[in-house]
């Protein structure tokens, strides 16, 4: 089995929801892999701010690097967030992913220029991701439709298009916990990533309601500098 | 007055020792300055870690490169730790650190695979990059007698050496706190650095005994990262 056929089986095991921690640097994907998690993935915003950068204007070559290090430090799979591609083409970015040691990605379906694309654009993006990764890359697709302002209906048109497409689990980033349930049965089939914050339901209860996948993007990273402004306020009044 | 008479100011300054927090990442580096921190001084093994390296095996292009974004990502003057100094002669060793902003630098006396350097073959190495600097680099000469097993005899010998030579402040690691009014004692003038560790005396005491500056090797990223493993424990069991 590859690596990225073994974090597809993660997310096909049923049951509970897998749950993926999201790394910004090589000591925190060890301390995930250290705690039993059996894959990572690599949040965009979280490398960002480790890095110092806005979210959304890390440059690529940074992002791939950043990946890299994060992929040698751990013996676990590791997926990354690649924002919207960076405007790379299928066979490039396919490549630069592989680089890295990464086994799969995500791709958003819009971007801070551009705003949402076109659905079927994006669709005909997966599906050349796919022709070209072939089963080598877990293909999370991003459903940005709760981003901007849309609800279950639109999601779920975007989200069944991109499974269609050949994605191997979609992505409606900020959906509320109650519209998990409204997804699946607007036809969303197979793995679905749910994006949990503080004041979720539990990830047992999230899996009961459709998730399969559960994720935090930079929300871990926040949780840790929020320790460390502790230790540099104790250290203030030592 | 420039950025690195600034950060010397700060140690001549008398009264409480100066806290210089180490961070590791951008992050980090904004969490300590928004903290209050006047100052910042980057320690080479919480890079390391945070890069995937073992302590003392960065790449030299790598560790510039992290402590130029942490430069980029504060407003405070930030002095680097870069280790024995990667084999460079005193000229590019100068110009790569003025590259990445930061306004000072530790230069260790000994590295893994030559040991304990010869003190006044040391001694001359500081005053070629103080030559090379002139005063706009802030240089903080590492004193790694403990590090090999030494005492407060050889580390004094050491330290008036290299302030002799013209280190704006020496840093003999691992001297314990008992032994700072010794070193004074012993002819160390000047600003002096202690490794801060748990269990050691409050930063007031610390200073009462002789230590002028307090810094923190990689603790702070280990407190920190202690923190991520209490997280990740908690979305085991969530």
């Amino acid at each position: 089995m590859t690596r990225a056929e073994e974090l597809r089986a993660l997310h096909l095991a049923g049951g509970k929801p897998l749950v993926l921690p999201g790394p910004w640097d090589a000591a925190s994907a060890r301390v995930f892999e250290e705690a039993g998690f059996p894959a990572l993935a690599t949040p965009s915003a979280g490398i960002a701010a480790a890095l110092g950068h806005e979210d959304g204007k890390t440059p690529a070559d940074e992002m791939f690097a950043a990946v890299a290090r994060i992929v040698r430090a751990v013996s676990v799979p590791v997926t990354a967030d690649l924002e919207a591609g960076y405007g790379l083409g299928a066979k490039e970015l396919v490549a630069r992913v592989l680089e890295t040691g990464a086994v799969g990605l995500n791709l958003e379906d819009s971007d801070r220029t551009v705003g949402p694309r076109d659905p079927r654009e994006q669709a005909e993006r997966l599906a050349a991701v796919r022709a070209e990764a072939g089963p080598g890359l877990f293909l999370n697709a991003r459903v940005d439709t709760y981003l901007h302002g849309g609800g279950v209906d639109e999601a779920a048109e975007r989200a069944r298009l991109y499974t269609a497409a050949g994605a191997d689990c979609v992505f409606p980033i900020l959906a509320p916990a109650e519209d998990l349930p409204r997804l699946r049965a607007a036809g969303v089939e197979g793995p679905l990533n749910f994006l949990a914050r503080p004041g979720d339901p539990s990830f047992a209860e999230l899996g009961r309601l459709g998730a399969t996948r559960i994720t935090f993007g930079q929300g871990l990273l926040l949780r840790t500098l929020a320790g460390t402004k502790e230790i540099a306020a104790g250290l203030l009044t030592a």
